[in-house]
């Protein structure tokens, strides 16, 4: 129970977050509000990547049938910081879907109810209006707060609301996490002595450390995951401990070079300058490492693929670096932004209506 | 015939105000602007609620017929100040109709057109695009305005548009007006010597003010009105005249307990400090009095309803207090949030079809 | 092929638009980027003039079937720079047809996206999750990097994505110059020694601009286009030796009184005082020739049309100046705005299906 406190201090986590307990999917999505992949199962994983690869057909084939799925929802869009990405796709997929989408016309963040309202009012008044709220907040547990108050709410309107997480503060990003393990599934169809390689800050990283716990549920099939890093930028030793507890075998580095080769999966992330700030000579030693180029490019796999959940900077080079890279077969970060929107067109149909997509 | 002026003026009324006169909805509301209250006569209200309820229940039952209803028409939200609640709920009622919404990208305060133009070309050019335009603007007044210029539009084009005011300014805020109503009646089915109690800042409160209009439509049934508020912030004497005149009883008090135990109906606003710049020691001793909390809800009738506009701040104390009013089946305040939207729908339905809903 | 410049460098250029050839129409819309006037011959003003003809009058009639022709297609409103009156009027079109609309709830200019990312890649972000993007940009020739990189990425995606450009800097705008030329052939019918007067900043007027190269198309008919601006202010040379070598008759002149009498068509734009800034006196001394008001349209041709791309200030004199224009019969300017929607309602269905609208 909170007490009065502001929702501008962000800085701290949500209390919520370790008083609220998520729902499991368990194989049934129907009214569960999704804001941690901690949810999730190997089975719920297969069914959303079936639903997600069926509806991606149905929407290369124009399937009119489509616009049915969630055609008398209402999606509300609750951006109190800009993500343009995940916010276009979730409206692209909301309205593929044959539903509504309804946001703040000013921005939520201009907005009164932003200024004079604690997080719990303001997620019930979209939840009078909305079937499900998308909420993208920068408080880490936020989306736990809102859940545990639609549950509130739930009881006492008829048209119950749930949340999905567009992403809460330095906490998790839970559909980032599933577009990428459906794109690695989508590429690799197995992952028997699958290489998983990730590399930049995976110290501060929140979608190497969500898609860290996603590969868990694929162990048995003798996953390798390589953690390539800046020394002082090294994987949270919980997240390592639970690869290895799962039966994954983790190699740390911070050498591309040393696994390059053998990777089939090469997840890029930025190495940001301003991690380095107590030490601004490790940065200028380190950064040309943690720079993907056409150049490095060709001591990868032929088979292998280089995901990014974009946007990209300078760790990807240059403009013209970009360019070659985006010829290469093997880059594929833009259909793993693609897949983004059939996630979350599964998602949306699974939770709004549990159907068969 | 203004002349030249900029919009941005907006502390003086808009001259429009008394110029134009808004048509009596009288039975039709088809292609008729809703800018105040005043166009609403008894059956009027009925045939609102009625189609309010009718609406309610469909979307409750997912009636996929619903999405037919305003299935060709485009509304254009043109917020000048932001109201996310009112534009949401504006938003979701048009979408569940199965209409389209428009409105600016970058949020219409920080466009060219709200720099460089007057609202009535505005308001035209949106009139060209939309079958309907919902305007909230800090000008009391700009709706009606906005209404003189689409008439004088309508005359232009083939495909007329009307306005429905979403509050202007100090001015009225008709839909708060009917959504609190429609509650009322809604929770108590008939006014047999209701007695409605509102408490809060009532020399200022918009709503409340419109709220006593609608209420002396209800006065052959014996309804009581009780007034609540500061001394020095007590209902426009017009107001009471008014309520007078068709018959209701007014009693108006600053101490809550006097009417307390009597009330069917708690309106419940807020006092803000500001309002107490000139004697700071009155806020101090009157404000305590002026919070509406479990402990005062004991002495509150078993069958009475809290209602509350939204947002609330410190008029419902503490995040805890909220907490434990939120369960209490007497706080309907988020039935009556949910009610704005039926409202809307129904408005909506009536103005752009006037078909049965 | 860009290396790393910032894209708020508007000032310059952007190099594609030397480097990027956009695809002629030449009697077929279907996935082609719209970008420039000059991809356009006769026949496909003539094919599009028709579909907008057509799409008017079914929204005219209400026509539910309407919504079936975009209906399962996504367009992204990418707004860079706020034009309420384009993005409105694109919105509108999208929706009339039954497309789904998709923008940043934030506004993109204070995006993540917008702040880190060139736009090679915003736009490909947005062509992963739409059909068609709707851009506004400041930077002359944006349109065409957006259109080169969509190409490359429609070679890795099924999906393949449009542009049509809503305005770029002080390059072109395609669709105010087809909506303009659409709403003189609608009043005119033919084109028989008409006569075409252009008045205010033809120096700097990228609507005049492009509307003179659409007008070439119709020199057959003796078509006579006169140029009126301050001495300052006359149109580019090019812009004239392209009228000429059409075989159009060019009158320029700086004195309005030379040309009214004869005008079939008076397309008024303004003059801003911002352009004097070097010879203040001659804003003095010109500005009140550039004026319409009631007082000049007398000396106009009954059956003349004054248009004006909107919004209007000054230009058009005082707000009682505005009221009686309004009312005059030849003053078309609502029409055409109301045609901006018709036009690109034509073009979103040419362009996304190419069915016969």
């Amino acid at each position: 129970m909170t007490t009065g406190e502001h929702d501008s201090q962000v800085s701290q986590p949500n209390p919520f977050l370790t008083q609220y307990v998520p729902p499991r999917i368990d194989g049934s999505f129907t009214g569960k509000h999704i804001i941690t992949v901690d949810q999730f199962a190997r089975k719920d994983l297969q069914i959303l990547f079936d639903a997600a690869a069926s509806l991606r057909k149905r929407v290369h084939e124009s399937d009119r049938g489509l616009v049915e799925l969630c055609n008398s929802k209402v999606m509300a869009s609750l951006f109190f910081e800009a993500s343009t990405r995940t916010d276009l796709s979730f409206q692209a997929a909301m309205r593929r879907l044959g539903g509504k989408v309804i946001s703040a016309s000013n921005g939520v963040q201009f907005s009164s109810v932003y200024k004079g309202e604690n997080l719990a009012d303001t997620v019930r008044a979209a939840g009078c209006y909305a079937d499900v709220l998308v909420l993208r907040h920068p408080q880490l547990g936020s989306s736990y707060e809102a859940a545990y108050y639609l549950d509130k709410l739930n009881q006492r309107i008829q048209n119950p609301t749930v949340i999905i997480s567009g992403g809460d503060g330095i906490g998790e990003h839970p559909t980032q996490a599933l577009l990428d393990m459906f794109t690695i599934y989508d590429k690799k169809k197995q992952f028997n002595h699958l290489t998983v390689t990730m590399v930049g800050d995976l110290r501060h990283g929140r979608t190497v450390h969500s898609l860290a716990k996603l590969l868990t549920h694929y162990a048995p099939e003798q996953v390798t995951v390589c953690l390539v890093s800046p020394r002082s930028l090294t994987t949270p030793r919980e997240i390592v401990a639970r690869l290895q507890a799962s039966g994954i075998s983790v190699f740390e580095t911070s050498e591309l070079q040393a696994v390059l080769g053998q990777s089939d999966v090469i997840y890029w992330t930025r190495v940001q300058e301003e991690r380095f700030a107590a030490d601004p000579q490790e940065y200028e030693a380190v950064k040309d490492d943690f720079i993907i180029t056409p150049a490095v490019m060709r001591h990868a796999k032929p088979d292998a693929i280089l995901m990014h959940p974009l946007p990209r900077k300078h760790e990807m080079g240059t403009r013209s670096d970009h360019d070659i890279l985006d010829e290469d077969p093997r880059a594929v970060y833009f259909e793993q932004m693609e897949n983004g929107m059939f996630i979350r067109m599964a998602l949306l149909a699974k939770v709004l209506r549990g159907v068969y997509v």
